[in-house]
């Protein structure tokens, strides 16, 4: 008798983005004159930098002549691609890392859900709150959570609280773990991690065999020159931690797919015997087994983000952006809102107005306003109270957002 | 203390397509000279049909626009390209398959691996022998099997031969199994499975409630009208099966990555509890959770393959293959080998000449006719004594392998 796997039925069904498009879709039905602006997913909204239309062209070009043509790729991506990376992302910023160690893949969601297939079902995972939700999804699908609770929290999870009250600083664990994610600069809240806090983490990984799971997806949006992009910026996190990388939100990739995990030579986990194992080696044999590469377009699409022209090219889609956000921030601090992040990252998180919970002021801006954020308390307990605000967006848009916050809270 | 997935240590070193590449480099490293031609990997050579490289090339311009660029798509994939499928794939054969039980993805490897996530730990899984090296692997990787034994099998897994002493019709297990992967037409074998064959099969799983986990990668090489293309021209297939589909050897997509699992909604598994839950369902959570759907420009490419057109071009594609199938098939004949496949599926399955084991012919044949295929042991204990040529080449190579294969064996 065919067997599921059952932890997928502790996953509550009101899964957080698709509960934003069930309300919206009933107000939209209900109000089909409503002119709805989405502040909800962070979705870029500009279209690719020119550099990489032209690259994807010429690979496409390619691809239909026949001594061009190119069948299978090497399943951890294209030595072009993954040199660029290793010299332009990480080696630009004085980070030691060798193209053989950065494995390209389709998305970062993709790869901070798979990576939990090479780690024994036994380890502690521990997690900011409120956080990105696939990082919890994903371990209860793996089994390595009790049922949900209440408040939404699963049992056997270690959750972190990031709020107003410790500043948004990730506080240590309590307790040994084995995994723990980081995303920094973080969504939700738009936080960033200082030198100091990394620091911190990384001694705390190295005291407790703990591997750091370092989701850099925003790293492009930092503007403060002393915050780390890498979480190998820190002495020692080469032995303990795990880095994702991202096309999507600085090149805008979100449809086209590209993304990268770096593993580090030295970092090893443990089997139940005690033997020490190179990460490394299992990611590669999971990568070249469960996967087969990614687009041959899009990877030279990648590549040319990292071009002169390229890199001019997202540096102005990300200030784009980060203008959208300082909009989005100042606008609504001028009515006395609370407002966090928004500096250096594309997310604007905020006190709900009045102390309200967080849904009730999701439907009362979406009915009032015609305004599409996300509750806080959908990325975990700790986020209840705040709201998410994403700066991908026009300029037109995200302008007449900041008016209509204003006049519903004035 | 992180804990590694130690199952992934079960997995022998030498996995099959490395190893190859080992051989062949250490002879093209002592002899430079040589003209090596690669008959080993199934990968194409042939250029993307004109309809697929026009739709990518629109794709991408509309990526450059503000008024048409798309950012995340469904996960599941795209309608346009979803009912594309099920109308031109499925209908178009009298198959019934809704638009929204095909999701689109990056690749059949991904998908055969991925799909293991949804089923349990416990379920007992039967594979074929010889049989493509990913079902196997990913099964040790997720734990569902003992260790290897000194033949390259796996303890826990329920192995059918198929073999020419029994006509490679795959015979049913001789107990229940709950998971059972069929790949028709047959990768490596290149042999099909008739209508009767197919039903049986579907018989038992009904009987048995075992899951099939069909692949049918190469479903547009049958070109005896009465094979089935699908399990679900089976009567009944449709509560028991799971066929994986895939542009990579028909359209010629092995470096673009594009392919598509269908669930029908009326596959259930059960819970330890024995409440029966819907496949679709899991299937849909794992998508959008761990997948982030595949990048746009290569679903329009996809759908333009099923555009007239891009049928045409794809007929004349598998055409060009299967003339080189006959080619390698007649040529082997001509010279006393016992040849199978290569009528229905671009491989051609042979027995090695003079009773060699399969490693032994393939380094002669390397050595001494500078030729590369696959042996069959490195695809299952019942594939000794066998050698896979694949049709994914060049006409002048495949005319000049004959001739050299002639050589060796005359």
């Amino acid at each position: 008798m065919a067997q599921v796997n059952d932890h997928y039925l502790k996953l509550q069904a009101g899964y957080l983005f698709p509960e934003i498009s069930r309300r919206v879709n009933t107000f939209v039905e209900a109000h089909p004159e409503a002119d709805v602006i989405r502040l909800g997913i962070g979705d870029v909204t500009e279209p690719l930098p020119e550099a990489v239309v032209a690259a994807m062209h010429t690979a496409v070009d390619e691809m239909g002549h026949r001594d061009t043509f190119r069948g299978y790729g090497p399943e951890q991506g294209y030595e072009f691609l993954r040199e660029t990376l290793a010299r332009e992302a990480f080696g630009s910023r004085g980070v030691e890392v060798s193209a053989d160690e950065i494995f390209i893949s389709d998305g970062s969601k993709c790869d901070t859900g798979n990576i939990l297939d090479i780690f024994g079902a036994e380890n502690t995972v521990a997690v900011l709150d409120p956080v990105y939700p696939v990082y919890v999804d994903t371990n209860v699908m793996a089994g390595r959570t009790g049922n949900a609770t209440p408040d939404g929290r699963f049992e056997g999870l270690v959750y972190l609280p990031v709020t107003a009250e410790n500043d948004f600083i990730a506080p240590l664990p309590d307790r040994p773990v084995d995994l723990a994610y980081l995303c920094y600069p973080n969504n939700p809240t738009g936080t960033v991690a200082t030198r100091e806090t990394l620091t911190a983490w990384v001694e705390f990984a190295r005291a407790n065999d703990t591997i750091l799971l370092f989701d850099a997806a925003y790293e492009a949006y930092i503007t403060d020159p002393d915050i780390p992009h890498s979480i190998y910026e820190i002495e020692g996190a080469r032995e303990v931690a795990i880095e994702f990388r991202s096309f999507s939100k600085n090149a805008g990739f979100t449809g086209i797919r590209c993304a990268c995990t770096v593993i580090p030579h030295e970092l090893t986990g443990s089997t139940p015997a005690g033997e020490r194992v190179e990460v490394h080696r299992l990611w590669n044999r999971r990568h070249s087994t469960k996967f087969n590469g990614v687009s041959y377009p899009v990877q030279r699409g990648a590549e040319a983000a990292y071009s002169p022209e390229g890199r001019e090219q997202v540096a102005a889609l990300i200030s784009f952006y980060l203008e959208n956000a300082r909009l989005l921030r100042e606008g609504l601090e001028a009515v006395g809102i609370t407002v966090y992040g928004g500096v250096n990252a594309p997310y604007v998180w905020l006190k709900t107005p009045g102390g309200l919970d967080s849904w009730t002021f999701f439907d009362q801006l979406l009915e009032q306003a015609h305004l599409v954020g996300t509750p806080g308390s959908g990325f975990g307990a700790a986020g209840e109270g705040y709201f998410r605000l994403s700066a991908f967006n026009t300029r037109h848009n995200v302008k007449d957002a900041v008016r209509r916050f204003q006049q519903l809270v004035a």
